[in-house]
């Protein structure tokens, strides 16, 4: 379909079995797929995979950002170790140190408590409720009207699902409003830590090796979810007893290798692979640069700030980090987009859909539809960079927090069912947890600095970037400190108590940051309303395009799945090796022997003693591939991911767990805006390195007779 | 044989056909070799290629330095663009620049005098001359007496062979004087330069590429040999002849692919594969870690004393390059010997060996062998040393021209056949090239600063390094400027004619350099006479440890061939990639769309418009391999190669023409000590792009005619 440069010697250097793996489909989607996925030799059947109440589904799990799966009846589930590093860390003093020791419960009594933020989201009920969000909606309803009237109806599915307190719904829309579906999610709030290796082997290669290839990292760790003796969710209590999880995974110690194919099954976040050429030019252009620019003055504001402070350095540690990522991330898309045209490819297959359209019936009213979009984008793309200004605007975590207690209590005047999303009920225990968090990751004079800083930037950002009136309003520099000496917004606990506040009480604040809240707030609700009219306008225009751009997919046999939403789905791929240049090839696999071709002793390319030892010795045991002649660690597969996809459960053909997926290539990158089949590639890591760490070095037994482990051939479980 | 770690996952990454392809074998061991020819693919029956009358030996030509071979029966010779790079430079001006816009004789009559120093040398004739040179030895003569015994018998050999003008010969010793071979060379002195692409191809990617890959190089170029009407070489003169080369080789079109067997023929420098672990330990703890820091102070000093002169950085280019490229060689093998404990490696061989040894009927005579080997090597480690310094206290161009010619006349006063090998009738030419080339690279003040910073880095040299004496006769720092005043060896003219002068001119000579020779003559002739004790004892001892190492070798079932020694060889090996780190494959093919993705358009990164149109036209032609779907550039593959290999062919099983061997990889650097078939690869360039240049970029439809070019079937030569 596309057009444009291949490298032919990349296309050779592939597997024969390599294939354009590209999908991230929704489960009840597979049965279109039986014929692909018998060619690439899934055995599990697609109507199986389809069932959200049998194996393998009903094992994958969320952890809200983060995927996992049950590997025992008792509740056992299996994530990456950068998705439980909190609970292993809320558990860690200096005396004992389970990020750098490692930590393994012998038995269940000596299991700890995961964060008190943990949650496991068990899917158990997936509803197409498209007709109760869209019917009976004027079809002439436009904009702000029309995004309030889809809200309200998502609302009130959402409160008929949760009269059922173990439960956590929501209603996320597919294409951008063409369908929606209700998604039932029991929510466990008694979640333990069971065993996590030592982060010399969860997160070997550190930063240095993030995105990177070749990879050694044994990203993978053990939680549990208790449940009350009723089988129910319940609040952590010694009472509540191991969740009766029946449809586990089976493990498989025998492992993939080159060609094989695979499933991934988790919880992607977000993916942009329907946009318009015109959006990409816009972020590549003028959002992202202007991101990245932010990113790194902030970083320098709070470096600054933090500067011979080493209380400070230590709460903005986690904040910079997460800038930090922000940034990488947004600086290799846009590296990303500069090896690779996007917008040109993008280009190519719009004039195709184009001309396909054309030769329509409908071709008018589609061709209007398109016109409607164009605009309604260059709108979008106005706003969202006032939007991005009011950030820049509002950097201080004191006046967002009040911001939000504002907007809070201006919600709570009415009805639940009728308060803006976020601000109902269900959310204040969220809300909560925000408020309270803050403390950990706060110091006055930094969150100042910050401040002042980004109001300099937002000074020099275009003017047509201001939203309208804001500039009156903002502080000048010399007032900054008194803003925040006159506002108790500092203390959690007072933080806390404007929660149940009346808004009179407010508005009638002496509080200067309150009272900077309460005069920013039509600025901020314009703005909002504004992102209503665009998105309610959207809502009723893209559905239609994308059902055209689904009926030419259709047209040539394709079907087509929707952008990722963090809702469960499905991807299918193979075992595949790539050729980021001419004359080089990278995979598919790594082994132990290379931890010690990158050992250095010192972190982040030190290791255990353990480790080392299991490997000099070549005490490699059942988990040893034939063919490498040693334990694999990492693995690549052309599997279709995202961010949220951390920790999915990595299947082979007859949906036995064989790895876990943690990260994608650098090359791959740009992948949430084009899939391509050459050069994305997912990053997992081997079940037999997991296997093989249980047994050999940290000796956790107990949980290897926990799972169910198919061994390979004429070996069997004894062999422990 | 040898037990090491070796990375599992390295191994499997090789293709099956990958084979253990160490060996530099004298053509005529190659029929011991038959079975693992016929093994590997190999068709040419052994005993045709051992044959030095017949093809493709006959074709395999040196031109001292670089190898190369015949292409046509008209004398046309293809060889690296490196190789005749001096041919290049010496026609190009600034108004003809055919280093950057390439060069092309579209007749005979267009093409143009390669340097004067330029040579092929076709090897005829290679007999057995151990007997002659051994036979009669006293056993017991050791020493310097036996040193000399040797050279006059080698003397009177080469006398004989080159009573035909038309040779030059050469009685070099193999297994360091267990056998000797009298190599009889037609050399021929009028060759012209025919074609050479740009140097954007011929150097694309320059020194940043040099020992990389991936590497898209284009490194040929192609010359040709004249003889007088006669048939035998001549001076260069208009009434040549292209000399009647008929066992010209056949060029294959169709290349090769991954796994193809391949030989590869021509002249290695040196190797030292039978080094004992001493001589690695000496080289690697003492020797080049000394000539690092040499080579790095002695470019310092010229990059100082020729900063802010133009004329002097020109002169003192090639010099500073020819440096450079020590260094990064010896910082090279230091580098490699970090990586890879070699030492260790050879203890384990030497283990293994001397166990062997132990069991045989002469073991206490083999270990009086060693230990007297032990001791010699010891002596040698010393004495090394101290000639090293000596060199730097002798880092002065007019000096040392000096001491050559003063070392000439003493020699003079001798019969020819007498006379120190180097300063025979028939090395004058060679004396009188070296003493007329300097004044290209010569300046007066940068000479002087030079040898002044050298002498001070001398005088930091160990005591137990300077040579008995010398520390006396060496000026002192306020000396140099007047020692150079009062000399006339900086005019060309006049160095030459101090040629022609008696002993008695020189001793009784006003010239101060002269004079300074004549003093250090007693230093330097102790220092040579020492060099030969030692080399006359290892003369003697080393055969006996050879014969010894073949024996077990033979015992195991394995040939042995001797170290590389300037002398024709050939080597066998595999078309194949490696892995230079776990989880990631190099090669074995590039391609033409590689060098879009290395593009800059800034040398070396630069092509010409030809080759960017030829790609970006997908103008492939008959030269597109299938599999890679477009037309290779480069190849690795497991032959054995050294310095002095550079423009070897690489024929395919049939023996056509299918590439030019012209660098190795980084990660083979030490293999002059040591060969890794896992991680050893020469890097080739391929003949399809070799072909696609002329036909589709430089339009040489004349060579294409010449040479007789087998296209892959169904594709004839019309296809031009």
């Amino acid at each position: 379909m596309l057009k444009r440069i291949l490298f032919p010697s990349l296309i050779i250097a592939l597997p024969l079995t390599a294939q354009a793996d590209e999908g991230q489909w929704q489960p009840h989607q597979l049965p279109l797929l039986k014929s692909e996925l018998k060619r690439i030799g899934i055995q599990t059947p697609a109507e199986k995979l389809a069932d959200l109440n049998r194996a393998p589904m009903t094992a994958i799990v969320s952890l809200g950002g983060c995927s996992a799966s049950f590997v025992s009846p008792k509740g056992l589930i299996v994530t990456n170790h950068h998705c439980a590093y909190g609970d292993i860390q809320h558990n860690s003093t200096a005396q004992r140190n389970f990020i750098a020791d490692g930590f393994l419960a012998r038995s269940r009594t000596e299991e700890l408590p995961a964060s008190p933020n943990t949650r496991i989201y068990v899917t158990d009920r997936v509803d197409d409720v498209t007709k109760d969000v869209l019917n009976g909606l004027d079809a002439k309803l436009s904009g702000k009207a029309r995004y309030e009237g889809i809200e309200k109806r998502i609302k009130a599915l959402i409160a008929t699902c949760e009269q059922d307190k173990a439960y956590r719904c929501s209603v996320p829309s597919f294409h951008r409003g063409m369908e929606y579906y209700r998604i039932r999610q029991m929510m466990i709030r008694d979640v333990r830590l069971v065993y996590a290796p030592s982060d010399k082997i969860g997160n070997f290669g550190g930063e240095i090796d993030n995105f990177e290839w070749p990879r050694h990292t044994g990203d993978f760790a053990f939680l549990r979810a208790y449940v009350g003796k009723d089988g129910r969710p319940a609040d952590p209590s010694p009472e509540n007893v191991p969740l009766a999880s029946k449809d586990f995974l089976t493990v498989s110690a025998e492992g993939l290798k080159n060609g094989d194919p695979i499933l991934l099954a988790g919880y992607p976040g977000r993916t942009n692979r329907y946009k318009l050429p015109s959006e990409i030019r816009f972020v590549r252009d003028l959002s992202y640069p202007r991101r990245v620019a932010e990113y790194e003055a902030d970083l320098a504001a709070i470096a600054q700030a933090t500067k011979n402070n080493q209380e400070a350095s230590v709460r903005y540690a986690s904040v910079a980090k997460s800038i930090s990522n922000g940034l990488k991330k947004t600086k290799g898309l846009l590296e990303g987009f500069g090896r690779r045209d996007i917008a040109t490819i993008k280009d190519e297959q719009q004039a195709e859909f184009r001309k396909w359209m054309e030769r329509q019936p409908n071709a008018k009213t589609l061709q209007g539809v398109l016109a409607e979009m164009d605009q309604l984008i260059q709108a979008d793309f106005v706003l969202t960079e006032q939007q991005f200004a009011w950030s820049v605007a509002t950097k201080s975590d004191l006046l967002t927090s009040a911001i939000a207690l504002h907007r809070l209590a201006v919600e709570r005047q009415k009805p639940d069912a009728e308060r803006e999303s976020g601000y109902q009920d269900r959310d204040l225990p969220f809300i909560k947890a925000r408020l309270s968090r803050l403390e950990q990751t706060f110091v006055s004079e930094v969150d100042q600095t910050r401040w002042n800083t980004a109001l300099q930037r937002y000074r020099k950002l275009p003017g047509d970037t201001h939203p309208l009136g804001l500039d009156a309003l903002l502080p000048d520099v010399g007032a900054i400190p008194g803003l925040y000496q006159n506002s108790t917004l500092h203390d959690t606990n007072k933080r806390l108590e404007w929660m149940s506040k009346d808004l009179a009480s407010l508005t009638q604040s002496n509080d200067t940051l309150v009272q900077l809240a309460v005069k920013l707030h039509d600025i901020n609700m314009s703005l909002q309303n504004r992102r209503k009219e665009i998105d309610g306008n959207l809502d009723r225009v893209i559905p239609e395009y994308m059902r055209a751009v689904i009926a030419w997919k259709k047209s040539q046999g394709k079907p087509v799945y929707p952008d990722a939403n963090s809702t469960l789905r499905v991807t299918y791929g193979t075992v595949a090796s790539y050729a980021p240049k001419d004359g080089l090839v990278k995979g598919p696999f790594t082994t132990v022997e290379g931890i010690l071709e990158k050992y250095t002793g010192k972190t982040p390319f030190d290791t255990t003693k353990g480790v080392l030892d299991a490997i000099h010795s070549h005490r490699y045991s059942v988990y040893k591939d034939k063919s490498l002649g040693t334990v694999p660690v990492n693995f690549l597969s052309t599997a279709d991911t995202t961010g949220g996809n951390s920790g999915s459960a990595v299947m082979n053909k007859r949906g036995e767990l064989v790895g876990l997926n943690f990260d994608s290539t650098y090359e791959s990158v740009t992948k949430d805006w084009y899939f391509d089949p050459l050069m994305t590639r997912a990053i997992h890591v081997d079940i037999r390195y997991m296997l093989w760490i249980m047994a050999e070095v940290d000796k956790a037994e107990n949980l290897l007779k926990e799972m169910t482990i198919r061994y390979p051939s004429a070996k069997d479980k004894s062999a422990h």
